[in-house]
């Protein structure tokens, strides 16, 4: 802190209830890069004035969470293709007063579908139906994946994202068959009130070829480790935030850190 | 840097040219007091939204200086004494969205006089007309000093800050007699263009018993070395600078540091 000086630049977060997540990723890697940059975490009661003063203090960069990600885009320049593709905000980039948004959720999970090489002909079930889900089923739409149910308890929402991308809709499991298994729920996540449950059953576990948990705290959920144990393919939540936080520091900074040096941060950040 | 979480406040200054002395001073004593605060200079296009992003963000405290210090005004809730008695703001504090406002320049003055035993039927010559100046002279008048003369080339801005007090005012040294000669002008200034000048005449030192300069970088102006060498009392720009910034760390954190770790602070924010 002893650092700070008045070139410093500001990078942070909006997000009903702020985590330590991001400001513990970003800080680690400006310390180990030595970028003069420092990161914070904020709330807000006023969405339309916190994002007019990101504007008007310089504030490099600001990350979105729940439940800004929509209601921000009025406020804002112009949206990358990332954003306007599922028209969803998670990181606004601010050069000179001119703010450009970015979902670099979005921009993990297609990089995640390629690493992988989860081919768009595979079947999929995806439970949830928030923000992060409308990331993750636009990312499949526009990669191409058309065989696609989401299973959301509730009807509303449920009903509206999986119409907004041509998937089914379903309430709960039944007669579900799917090879890749998508949690976008918080079930699974420490600390949580389904912290030790499955998200999909065991059964639909065992007949899948591959499980995608976004849940990144604990990394291991019940759902990664049940499928390990039937030696299905996994993709984390850990390799989720990691990603999109990367590319957040990327579009702030202009630097991008190797990979070893990104894995530190996030473990550091995953505390 | 790396202890920055969810839970870290951020105070901030608002200036056309951000200085260091501030985000120094404040971090510094921040780390030696184990407070978890951040401070960092911003300057701004838009006075009216980087207030409303002070607010909207939670923004614990942000200093005022030029050419804000007045403008600001109107988008506060709540005028202190000290910025009351010279329309004037240097401090803003943020309690729970509401914002309130503080001058601790005037607060410093104030103090100073009272310190230095500085009695208010001391004849007294100011030069300057700036907001520092009107600082400087609200708080002579409001202290009861009655006979002073405002010296400023600028007659427009000379004449309206001498009227404002019941002062007279000069547009140079001619006849002067005062017994206090208070500098509130850049000359003597490191790094500018008249940071080898005094900013009074020899004369007119040699025949005061005071003189206060509040340059403070470097604390040792041409003004104050030659009055130290005529043996006249001084008060320095270092006293002005260490006590408004301690009044705005206690205003902010509710934490009043002693005075050697305050005189530690200030020394470490000049370096």
């Amino acid at each position: 802190m002893m650092n700070i000086n008045k070139d410093t630049l500001l990078c942070m977060s909006l997000a009903a209830r702020p985590g330590n997540f991001g400001t513990r990723f970003h800080n680690y890697l400006y310390e180990k890069l030595d970028l003069n940059y420092i990161y914070k975490a904020f709330t807000t009661g006023d969405l339309a004035a916190a994002i007019g003063g990101v504007r008007a203090l310089g504030i490099r960069g600001c990350a979105v969470s729940m439940p800004f990600k929509e209601d921000c885009i009025p406020y804002l320049d112009e949206l990358d293709r990332s954003a306007r593709a599922i028209e969803s905000v998670n990181t606004i980039v601010n050069t000179d007063g001119r703010l450009k948004a970015y979902n670099t959720d979005y921009i993990a999970i297609e990089r995640l579908l390629a690493k992988h090489q989860v081919g768009p002909d595979t079947v999929f079930a995806l439970r949830g139906s928030g923000g992060m889900a409308k990331a993750v089923a636009g990312a499949l739409h526009n990669a191409g994946f058309r065989q696609g149910m989401i299973i959301a308890r509730n009807e509303k929402t449920g009903r509206r994202l999986a119409d907004l991308y041509g998937y089914r809709w379903q309430a709960d499991e039944t007669g579900l068959d799917a090879a890749l298994l998508i949690n976008v729920t918080p079930v699974g996540m420490a600390g949580g009130p389904g912290a030790e449950e499955l998200s999909f059953s065991e059964r639909c576990i065992e007949r899948a070829d591959r499980v995608f948990d976004v849940v990144a705290l604990p990394a291991e959920t019940p759902l990664i480790q049940y499928a390990r144990l039937h030696d299905k393919a996994v993709i984390t939540g850990a390799e989720v935030i990691a990603i999109q936080a990367l590319e957040q520091f990327v579009l702030y900074t202009g630097v991008r850190p190797d990979d070893d040096l990104v894995e530190r941060a996030a473990a550091h950040a995953r505390g």
